[in-house]
């Protein structure tokens, strides 16, 4: 008797706000590892905005998503049987296997986790591409400094709570900005940034990141782009450095937003907008595994996962990510820990 | 008998694009310079784009121009009469007299000028404030590599003009984008841009900017923003650099321009826009000065003028530059050589 297993392809190109019907299920037999591969029981599926860029079927920083094919996505699960003398079975591996309860690999970027040192939930979060993501790009395009202001917008985020408290252990005043008053209430209350800004309730945005920034705003660390960056930007310092990580208002656009005209404000203040890519760092991943890690022990750093379980209810989720209804890292469990 | 000079004033903020009529001409007593200072009789006013910015009466890098004082201008003239040890009467000075007849100095920020190096016009252009703009911002913000793509916007004027030079002195393709076909015609086959794009008579500029820039734009050098910028950003290439130096086509307006949000183009390439001032690298002048003085010795600099005659004319002349009807670094001749 073959066992089955279950995998989620592209179905077709959202338009706008993806909807399930573009997503379908798809039952196949398992596979068996052929010479050098592994096959991977998959316990946890991330999901992250920058898979609705994927979607789409134009240039960007990797090739577009294939139709039919399943949808990529990081992974964490367990070796299930191994024809690779690098991976024996029961190992945790942390990859990139998509959205399917099982997949092959040559072994070319696994990466083993210890489930003594953290859960191993966290390869796809903290101490995962959301981790280093928050760490490079708020301590390389950032630079926050002593003393200063930081603003995250999307900052009940996966990657928004980790740059806050990054700037509150480099000393900055740190300012989030959120869709819930349970989120706003958490980052204040349990990861300690200085204010939060709810969004979708603050009557006049621009009024309410002035008031929350006495001394106007130093780092600006972007999830989220559209109206809520523009109130950020009109309260920009001298020399301000505003890393763009994500533009989550905008992935559903079909045309580019229209928006006032920012460089006249960059200009005004010799400020710097920079877009960045977790990948583009990979080389020092090690680097930031080894500090977040760090801060992690030291308690420095607090984590919060969002988590639906069984693989049918992964496109549900990845709509409701890109509508802000995650509280915390959005991760789906697609099996049970050995 | 006492003799008088003229001078102009600011006489109301300009609303949109200024009118002869927000300034007023005055006629003075020359004055007599006090102790430790010095006379200047002007010869040469340099008008420059940040000059409307400082009409408004809002917070900027600079504070804004008072009312009914002289309008703030870089300029050279001679050394009149001199209470002033280190100033002696006849030697040529750069500073910042404003527009004027003639000024008084502590010495404060006054430059000695040897006419016997280089015509004394051009400490207020290519030895000056524009060829150092062109400088710092092409090389430290914009480091250009070789055989990338610099497109240049405001491409015939003071800075542009130099940047694109400078441009292919680093072994880039540079092309410039003008308003004129002469001003495209002189980048080209006087300063030896490889392409030059006219975007008044372009019927798609993001088409003409695709076809002069077959292997995407690596350096964007900024002097105008708007639709022009618009156009550019289109084609940038993964890891763009985009120096912000002017955005004169923004200058007038009274609210922010809507255009296209450009923070999602900026991630996907992560690419860097950078504001900068050129007062920001006061420190490192001598260097500036050094090389584009030998650039300029070596042929490997052109440089253009349009100078316009009696300060009488500098208000239509201000208004030209920011139409811009110039062709060329904007001065305007107060006076003789000695």
């Amino acid at each position: 008797m073959t066992e089955t297993y279950r995998r989620i392809v592209l179905a077709r190109r959202p338009v706008a706000m993806p909807q399930e019907s573009d997503f379908r299920m798809e039952e196949a037999s398992i596979p068996r590892p052929g010479d050098g591969e592994v096959l991977i029981r998959n316990i946890y599926l991330s999901l992250d905005p920058y898979m609705r860029g994927r979607m789409r079927d134009v240039k960007s920083y990797a090739p577009p998503q294939q139709l039919d094919e399943v949808m990529v996505g990081g992974t964490v699960g367990v070796i299930d049987s191994s024809n690779n003398g690098r991976f024996a079975v029961g190992e945790f591996v942390q990859g990139m296997l998509g959205w399917q309860e099982y997949g092959l690999s040559d072994g070319s970027g696994l990466r083993k986790l210890d489930p003594s040192l953290a859960p191993i939930s966290t390869a796809l979060g903290i101490l995962g591409m959301p981790g280093m993501t928050a760490y490079f790009g708020m301590l390389d395009l950032g630079q926050p400094k002593e003393g200063e202001t930081a603003v995250i917008s999307g900052a009940a985020g996966a990657v928004g709570a980790l740059v806050g408290q990054i700037a509150k252990i480099k000393g900055c005043r740190a300012v989030g900005i959120a869709g819930t008053d349970a989120k706003c209430r958490y980052i204040k209350d349990e990861l300690g940034f200085d204010a939060a800004i709810n969004y979708k309730t603050t009557g006049d945005l621009r009024e309410a990141v002035a008031a929350a920034c006495p001394d106007g705003v130093d780092v600006y660390f972007d999830n989220v782009g559209g109206p809520i960056t523009d109130a950020v930007l009109a309260h920009i310092n001298f020399r301000a450095r505003i890393p763009i990580c994500g533009q989550i208002s905008q992935y559903n656009n079909e045309t580019p937003e229209l928006g006032p005209r920012i460089m006249p404000l960059l200009l005004i203040n010799r400020a710097r907008m920079e877009g960045f890519i977790i990948t583009d760092f990979a080389e020092r991943w090690g680097e930031g595994l080894t500090q977040m890690g760090e801060w992690l022990a030291q308690g420095k750093l607090k984590y919060k996962e969002d988590i639906v379980k069984g693989l049918e209810n992964a496109p549900q989720a990845m709509i409701g990510l890109l509508q802000g209804a995650n509280f915390g890292k959005q991760l789906v469990q697609l099996g049970e820990m050995p």
